[in-house]
């Protein structure tokens, strides 16, 4: 990221870089300069005001499927949509988090395809490697983000459109669970499964834009929250499914390569790798276009496009037609299909914590896309058109430069295990502490719950997350509490007595309270513990305080430590 | 029930019962007695061996489109199906839990049907109301049930199959949540939307059998679980949602005033009622069958009904030839019709924890429903067919035998939150402390959350319930402790010293124990308690013993009612 301190300087330098980057075919429409800088101003004045804007100043481009007030809503058909009288959910919570929406991008119309060719406003090319695809559907927002012309990027992603364009551009794309950042105000492309995504350079930016993003919205019918057993990180030894070999014959050596080097570095950060039979979620995949499912998208444009042929890409509009001969018997079966792939799916990673697969299998050039742009689209969604089929959730992350263009390996994970997937992805990218996507309840811990120490895993095996050090108020005692296991009894003082008691705070799913509960081993107990922040927290107390006092170390490791050394 | 003490003499008065009663059309398949009775008899060995069946020797009817090993399973078409090689997952439950299958009944052919006439195996009429109908499609089983034939009966319910014959027999009907209970190895009628159901006589009785039914079956894609927050027992207070006079204009007077009655015997227990406009609800229900989402019966046995007309049930085959025309694209819009109804119905009820509406309209004879078959049908399921489309769930009850038939009343509530649905019902049938239909942990509490006392309610607004009083070992202290508000604190005695400590063994949804524990003050704690009974469970303790001692007293209401009269 650059060095602009504020908004409005920000808002100066993008404009700046867009004004002198060639590839306008990027934008299908700016803002005016005059209204962007007033808003950057405006943010500029919330922050001096003191309001906490976590994405203050970042700058967007969004799909031209997702409603901006003021730009039209064109899913790249030149004659569809109107000019939107309001923001989408996803981008008035963008706005409101201090974003600066600069303009909307070109896609594959009506976000059908991976290709990032199919739109009246012109086919992109990749931005790192020149003569290849850009990658689709949301062609122009990968772009856009992969060139640093935004910060960050909205797409959308039914088949994979917010991550193959991620993999074929170096860049990061978190597709969260459907459902969790709200679809309303986007044009849909198969309703059922259609989900927001956020493009950025860097896991890290991207997961602070997803946490923005998530959250329940009445409007969307299909909006869901967060289940109350979501874990809110990746346990520190994960185990980690992996395809087979014959599942990725679709890659080159050099492909394979990469992918297995992605595999080795989440092995050398702790996971357990298992090898599985992905076939089945690779035949599931089919049944996005290949059977009556396709009907969706029938419903979302079919009717507009065979009445709108001027501005239709023909390859879209054959698609639509196509899907708007099936029968609704065969929808249904193809959804019990569809039901039971997803049960499979299920099983097969019941034992797992996620996934890692290739994000597309291949980059083909321009060219070849013009010369057989429906089998090498389908090829593309090799790996990407199940997912949201079978309820998962995913990011994917840049993996390799090769000789014939982008490669990216995608973490794939349950749905609302999507902090289990991002925590992955930021191994592979190197990255220390990615955000958290939301969600939990405080827990002060003081002995053996402390990390690396042995109850540690009560909590870790629960989804919780390590928030940082914390220390209580001047007015608790510690003492080393008897018994074969080292452990330490905390518990406020009498009046003046008391000292400061060094910690650890965590955060815990809902779900994990009940059986925490159930491990608390007598003469622990949970109970309200003051921080010396003025916070009240949940945390460990004992109700025995007949021990060894060690209130004047205040803290248990350090305790140990000079145990170990006296 | 009768006073039968072995499953082999409750099976002999069973079969003496079904001999002697006059109605064949009950039945499409009776099980050999000798093979009843074996089955009885090694019900009896299990339970001599102490072997915990909370069914023992309770006799069953099946509805004949749910597979019991060695039947036929013809939904009611003389040439459909084959002798089941298994039984389906609830019928191996229920005989799991000591039940004694009798046999399997008649019913609409393929459940499509509120009448209980559209069978070639005959019309069955209702077990209180000669001359009228028994309703349907679970028609054989709810007169099997009325009738006294036996303890309880599967039905199965999509438009409110397994609810309005309970209203035109007198008996209950329970349709739990969509997927709570497993459809695996049932004919499907709408598969999206089909329910496997219980009638008993009395509510205990259904629930009995509903709490056996419940669980995850990996056979059943659409196989659901308790939702961690699903409440375990209806708020003391609860506010129950009643349709505005203009949406009950389908009843004549005297059913409209045994519906207000119903609605002012919960608010005698202590409901508060609130008058909805049910209007959208009823509407949404015309999708069942009124829109392409008919398509699923189509799919479920559309081809099977055209290639045999012989047996075919004419009214049957003619609603799945005309469901099989449908455009897949009209069932996506209608499916998107639903999910925004279904969105609807969430904020309609979301202040409220039940919806009282009547089961049935009215109760019409058999000639009327030979006389205009299909809109006599349809106006059955005004209150019922929305019920499994908007994820409803709901128990069926008893209300008033009129002039004109028999009428019932349903309390709905939202999906897993059948215990509420059934302690409301249990109120309006008279039945004290039904049973639960499973989950929670224990919480151990000896102060101002026992019930009746000022915090009781941080227990109760979070959907526990009481399982009742317990006592710790006699290794307990308890102190008055000092401060505005009377509290006790219970802590673990010196060794020696301490006594039995009364309380209350309350049980917690998953998701109650983290706010709960936000709310906890100082100096209490929640930790490891033993109980007399050897067990150990999560109670409310206290990290500060300094206090009146009151151990000797050894329970806090006690002590209280003593200061009272001191």
């Amino acid at each position: 990221m650059d060095n602009h301190t504020t908004a409005v300087s920000r808002a100066h330098a993008t404009l700046k870089r867009i004004d002198a980057d060639p590839t306008r075919a990027v934008w299908i429409e700016l803002r005016d300069a005059s209204a962007i800088l007033a808003e950057a101003q405006a943010v500029d004045e919330r922050v001096t005001t003191g309001e906490p804007l976590p994405l203050a100043g970042l700058t967007v481009a969004v799909k031209n499927n997702i409603d901006v007030e003021g730009i039209r809503t064109t899913a790249a058909h030149p004659n569809f949509g109107a000019v939107a009288s309001a923001d989408s959910a996803a981008v008035a919570r963008l706005r409101e988090a201090g974003a600066i929406i600069i303009g909307s991008t070109n896609m594959d119309q009506f976000a059908t395809g991976l290709v990032g060719t199919r739109s009246p406003f012109g086919a992109l090319e990749s931005a790192t490697h020149s003569g290849r695809i850009a990658g689709g559907s949301s062609s122009g927002s990968a772009v856009a983000t992969a060139r640093n012309l935004v910060d960050i990027a909205l797409g959308t992603d039914t088949a994979g459109s917010g991550r193959v364009p991620a993999a074929l551009n170096g860049i990061v794309g978190i597709k969260c669970t459907r459902g969790l950042i709200p679809a309303s105000g986007v044009v849909p492309a198969s309703r059922t499964y259609d989900c927001v995504t956020v493009f950025a350079r860097d896991v890290a930016t991207a997961a602070r834009a997803a946490a923005v993003l998530i959250g329940p919205n009445t409007a969307d019918p299909l909006s869901r929250t967060w289940s109350l057993d979501a874990p809110l990180a990746a346990p520190p030894t994960p185990t980690v499914a992996v395809p087979r070999a014959e599942d990725l014959t679709s890659l080159d050596a050099e492909r394979v390569e990469a992918f297995e080097a992605a595999a080795r570095r989440l092995e050398a950060s702790g996971a357990r790798l298992v090898t599985v039979d992905i076939s089945g979620l690779l035949e599931a995949a089919k049944l996005l276009y290949g059977g009556a499912i396709a009907a969706e998208r029938a419903a979302a444009y079919g009717e507009f496009l065979a009445s709108h042929p001027e501005g239709a890409n023909p390859i879209v509009a054959s698609i639509a037609a196509g899907a708007s001969r099936h029968n609704a018997v065969d929808l249904v079966k193809d959804t019990e299909r569809l039901d039971q792939a997803r049960a499979e799916a299920r099983r097969l990673l019941k034992e797992t914590h996620a996934l890692l697969i290739p994000t597309a299998p291949m980059h083909p050039t321009l060219a070849e896309v013009e010369a057989d742009p429906v089998a090498t689209n389908t090829r593309m969604g090799t790996f990407t058109n199940f997912m949201n089929l079978l309820d998962l959730c995913g990011v994917a992350v840049p993996a390799a430069s090769t000789k014939t263009g982008g490669f990216g390996v995608t973490v794939v994970a349950r749905a609302f295990e999507d902090q289990v997937a991002l925590d992955l992805a930021a191994i592979l990218t190197g990255e220390s502490s990615p955000p958290r996507l939301g969600g939990g309840t405080p827990l002060a811990v003081f002995g053996a719950h402390l990390s690396g120490e042995p109850l540690n895993g009560q909590l870790t095996d629960r989804g919780a997350t390590l928030v940082g050090p914390i220390a209580t108020t001047e007015s608790y005692r510690m003492v080393e509490l008897p018994g074969d296991v080292p452990k330490p009894g905390v518990a406020p003082a009498p009046q003046g007595e008391g000292a400061r008691i060094n910690g650890e705070l965590w955060m815990l799913p809902p779900s994990a309270w009940g059986p925490l509960l159930a491990d608390v081993r007598v003469p622990l107990a949970l109970g309200p513990v003051e921080l010396d922040t003025g916070a009240v927290v949940t945390g460990f107390l004992s109700t025995n305080m007949d021990g060894t006092d060690i209130t004047s170390v205040g803290d248990w490791r350090a305790h140990r430590r000079s145990q170990r050394t006296a």
